[in-house]
């Protein structure tokens, strides 16, 4: 099934995401690979608690695995990258797109409104970084300017828009779909497009 | 039925405290929401996830819609009024009074001993409160001098006893004992009441 | 049950070193109160919404009077010792080595993979202490350089090991794998003990 292809994807990237963010503030192996977890299983954790149904990485030991094999690839690859900011977008970015249509495919499939669904597809992609920034002791990145959770909602409209025409195959969508979260925070890094901020609005 | 109208109206409310607070801090359109949301739904969503039901916003699309008619209207809002904090403070205090009373019932409904529902009132009415207050970096308005959680306790404890006497119609209990939080809150704020600290405590 | 015994005694010391916290941060009666609480019920909480059973506190009133037992004890004994910071670290270490093994234990009972028993013993026994921290405005404990999920770790561990043996009673192996716990930790703090950071780590 291509869509737990994309969710074991997803946490093997915030995985690397977790573990350079820890390895940035100087903590300790085991406390870095704490962070890796926590960024992986966040988002997911939150959704699946809401969704009230078994937590995924529970049910198999390839969740795990892939987490621990992340981190290790991390730890090695951190050398080799002068650049962290870049390398840290980059595997972040890939993180949310994936996540983002993950957590809307399994919550349509259980049946929820789509409204609900887009909605916990924003919690699953962006969750596990809120908690990595909370306990780094960064301001999280979603409340920063760039257009964070704005390309995880859009990605999310655009996926159950295209499960809605059944256009394409499933497979097609989610990726579609994912590749369009992806593009749309480059974009937004690239261009500097930023939320107008509510005190400018409420002078309107 | 009063009881969900009261959960609606207090939504309500803390959406406006939210997005409030989250515009003083200067956040962009989307962040507001999302803390008007959290704000929102912290305090249910935590009691739901422990009393192991189904959380209410996923079941019906009124909850979602009023969050964004309150985070709307506290945009709109928000250049009318200049004293911020008194606004702020209203809204607040309105929130935590009708979600303490509706957290008692819910938990007591579901046949839980009366310690527990009580418990169960205040985490329902302080813990939205909380999560804004951390996401927006404000110490949490519960760990300040102000009597809070001790307003939401002795309401929960009305309650429960006008629920056990069965004097009046529910209604008018669950109303009684709302009004009850939202006036010793109020109150001590005019008379500045404080709980002693631990360490003065400790020296008797 | 002895494992019952155990669980209790771990939230009676999270009791102690909570309210100990707050103290010595100046908060009020019912602030530190809650603080105890949530270091008290936090592990357990967290291991039960994963594991998707009831929350044990709920179930019993034997949990809410313990904790309020240990933070009245807690409050009288403070001004007895004069270090706060011993006595603060027997209470923990007890607390995380009892409620490690009790996390394991239940786990594993309820048929979950050894791999994430011992995962979910480290939460058990390290979450409601990050809470604490969280709260109290503290950098967490685990991550700061002393060895403490690590010691968790290698308890729950040497728990797992102890059970597939069948060498000793239940209750033997259970009080053996937690007086490990509290060993490493203490050894870890006289011998100053520290796991490599990544930086360093990615280096070699």
């Amino acid at each position: 099934m291509i869509i737990d292809l994309i969710n074991h994807i997803g946490m093997f990237f915030f995985a690397i995401s977790g573990i350079l963010t820890a390895a940035d503030k100087g903590m300790d192996l085991l406390g870095g690979i704490f962070i890796a977890f926590i960024t992986s299983f966040g988002g997911g954790t939150m959704r699946d608690l809401l969704l009230n149904v078994e937590i995924e990485w529970l049910k198999s030991l390839s969740y795990i695995s892939i987490v621990f094999a992340g981190s290790i690839i991390g730890i090695i690859f951190r050398e080799r990258v002068k650049q962290f900011r870049r390398t840290f977008f980059i595997f972040d970015t890939v993180g949310i797109g994936l996540f983002a249509i993950y957590g809307v495919e399994k919550s349509l499939s259980l049946g929820h409104f789509p409204a609900v669904a887009i909605f916990l597809g924003v919690i699953t992609a962006t969750f596990g970084g809120v908690l990595r920034d909370v306990l780094c002791n960064e301001i999280p990145l979603i409340f920063r300017k760039e257009i964070y959770a704005t390309a995880c909602l859009s990605g999310g409209i655009l996926y159950y828009l295209l499960v809605k025409i059944e256009l394409l195959s499933p497979e097609f969508n989610a990726i579609i779909a994912a590749l369009f979260v992806m593009f749309i925070r480059v974009l937004a890094v690239i261009k500097k497009w930023q939320m107008p901020q509510i005190r400018e609005i409420s002078k309107w």
